[in-house]
């Protein structure tokens, strides 16, 4: 096991009902800006419980941050917290409303152009406004991290920082609020949590033990509810225990003490920066043609994840790892998404442009072992065609 | 799932030489009064690691404290705390010296009589002083938790207290430092370890699949790492994999959502007020003979436990049942710990005690149905000879 530390002061209520607890979890007097994304939240009557829990609190709305979401609209809220005088913000919706509240956080108390945290990965901040989130989609866990992804559209660039001071103070998980969903965003979740594990489980054998029995928990989870979710989108369990793993898929809990690879995170922000693909889509697409082109770097983990994952335990080694990323991309066409680029209209000359940018942003040694350079990205993005 | 709230603030430091961060995890120009056992961690050397790590601030030594820490003991440091004007507490060993520190950080701020901590279960702690921890003993969990257990030696009485004031700050976990463990305690922080998740996850099944799948890879992992530990004691990943374990068996990852038991503790508990058997080896005798008395109540999980913890699929439910509380029993066995009561000198007569002692702490509705009355605990017990 690598040394590691570890550090999650995120308050998290769980379960039916819990929105109500808003009032006790806000600080009594704030003034409050409510973010959140398109019309959903207004529609389904999650906004409407929200104000409701906050009470008496004067609230400010901030609606219409977009999936992916950018540094232009990022920006106007920040001048509504200035202007507003807000003290504390809440975000109601999935990953990329959080993910906007985490640098509007940060940003509003930012001593500079605050494009420069996306530049500097989060280093140089050193305060955030304090804030928590209503959570709607479970997908990107980044309702109990400490990280964001932020795209700048004028330049068609998608970047993440980190900083503990971005942790939310408190989530709150009402699984109930996940039966409205439409069907694609569900499934975007499930692989999207699938491939959090993946990128911290499929590296290299340390001994972590505990993290690897956990990550392959999760996975078997996954793995067993995705489907069944798309058949009883109102089944109360199924939609607890998909919540949760999204969520300790990626709150340090298996990503501690493990190597870490990323690689197919970063090609993937590629593709949606230029394409607009959803995020968890661009993950099936190259997930499965980089861990066949990895596969010896990445031997020992693949046989373990055919092994205890997917229960594979006949033919050779090699014959178990391929299976078991056939098996991959079944699960996740299975769960209604496409895994080839072709399926998404992108063919050889799209290759050339993603690579550009990967140049352009400096992913030039992607992976744990830092030597997924552009040549290797080409040919994953080739395999992926 | 049931509904949870989950909240864990402490800072975790894992690894090989993380002992030096101390110097940045204790505020600077706090006067510390380091708390301690017995001679070990000074013969060890860790002692002085400690206080090199710490530098220039002034410190106080508190040694002695005992397996199942004493009130008697502790308040005698609560008189050093207030003395010496104490600000800042460090533990260095484990679980007893780290419950034993909250129990000061509470006391030494409490408005009235300490020992009502206590008797309120904790419900009475409105602040604590600020505490961190050096694990040396991988075992209880108290290291990433807001719970302590205290003996008042004079009336024979062993209480557990919780409180979020008494989360540690911050904790060092050093698996070097368990190399130099006497066999006996190595043993017994496995079987302590494997009873804290049992008492979370043999229960009645409410769909929590996560918190499931996460008991069982690390009851796996214990099955698989205590005897190899036995074998190859300066093997650093198998300690560090026991270590991390023992962490995340009770800091709310596996017991979140769910229902619990713990009246193996609670009996357990007055074994070791009465007789000073070792805490693990009371839970190793009580463990069997309870679930055995209760196999009907947990049907469902003692057949998934059979199933995917001991991979037992042959034989009738009852057959398979029966064979994992049975393989529970040899595997305590096995790492050394006898689990029958006649195994340390206890006959008929001490049933009788136990049983009045359970009755004056109130102790008459245990378990996840709070159906085990004195009745049932005599049985459990009468079985347990």
């Amino acid at each position: 096991m690598l040394n590691f530390d570890y550090y999650n002061p995120t308050r998290i209520s769980f379960g039916k009902g819990k929105i109500s607890e808003l009032d006790k979890l806000v600080p009594q007097g704030a003034k409050v800006l409510v973010l959140f994304g398109g019309s959903s939240a207004r529609k389904t009557g999650t906004l409407d419980e929200v104000k409701q829990a906050l009470g008496q609190r004067e609230l400010v709305e901030f609606g219409g941050i977009e999936p992916n979401p950018t540094y232009e609209t990022l920006m106007r809220a920040v001048e509504v917290v200035k202007a507003e005088n807000i003290d504390f913000l809440l975000a109601v919706g999935g990953g990329s409303v959080i993910d906007g509240t985490k640098f509007v956080a940060a940003a509003a108390v930012f001593d500079g152009e605050p494009w420069d945290i996306l530049l500097k990965w989060g280093a140089n901040v050193t305060q955030a406004m304090p804030f928590g989130t209503v959570l709607t989609l479970p997908a990107t866990g980044s309702e109990m991290n400490n990280a964001s992804v932020v795209t700048r559209k004028s330049i068609k660039a998608k970047l993440p920082f980190r900083n503990d001071h971005v942790y939310p103070q408190f989530s709150i998980l009402d699984p109930t609020k996940t039966y409205t969903l439409p069907e694609r965003q569900v499934a975007n979740g499930v692989v999207d949590a699938f491939v959090h594990i993946t990128e911290q489980y499929l590296t290299y054998p340390v001994n972590a033990a505990v993290q690897d029995r956990i990550a392959e928990g999760l996975l078997q989870t996954l793995i067993e509810l995705g489907p069944q979710v798309l058949a009883n989108p109102d089944d109360y369990d199924i939609r607890a225990n998909l919540m949760w793993v999204a969520t300790t898929a990626l709150n340090g809990t298996i990503g501690s003490g493990v190597p870490q690879d990323w690689a197919t995170h970063m090609i993937g922000h590629e593709l949606t920066a230029l394409y607009n693909m959803d995020h968890a889509r661009t993950l099936a697409v190259i997930l499965p043609s980089l861990l066949t082109l990895t596969k010896e770097a990445k031997r020992e983990k693949l046989l373990q994840f055919a092994h205890r994952v997917w229960r594979l335990d006949q033919g050779s080694d090699d014959e178990k790892i391929d299976l078991a990323i056939t098996k991959t991309r079944e699960f996740f066409e299975a769960m209604g998404i496409p895994t080839r680029l072709s399926d998404y209209d992108l063919g050889k000359q799209d290759v050339d442009a993603v690579i550009a940018q990967l140049e352009a942003h400096g992913m030039v040694a992607l992976g744990e072992h830092e030597n997924i350079d552009l040549a290797m990205s080409r040919d994953i993005l080739t395999l992926s065609l």
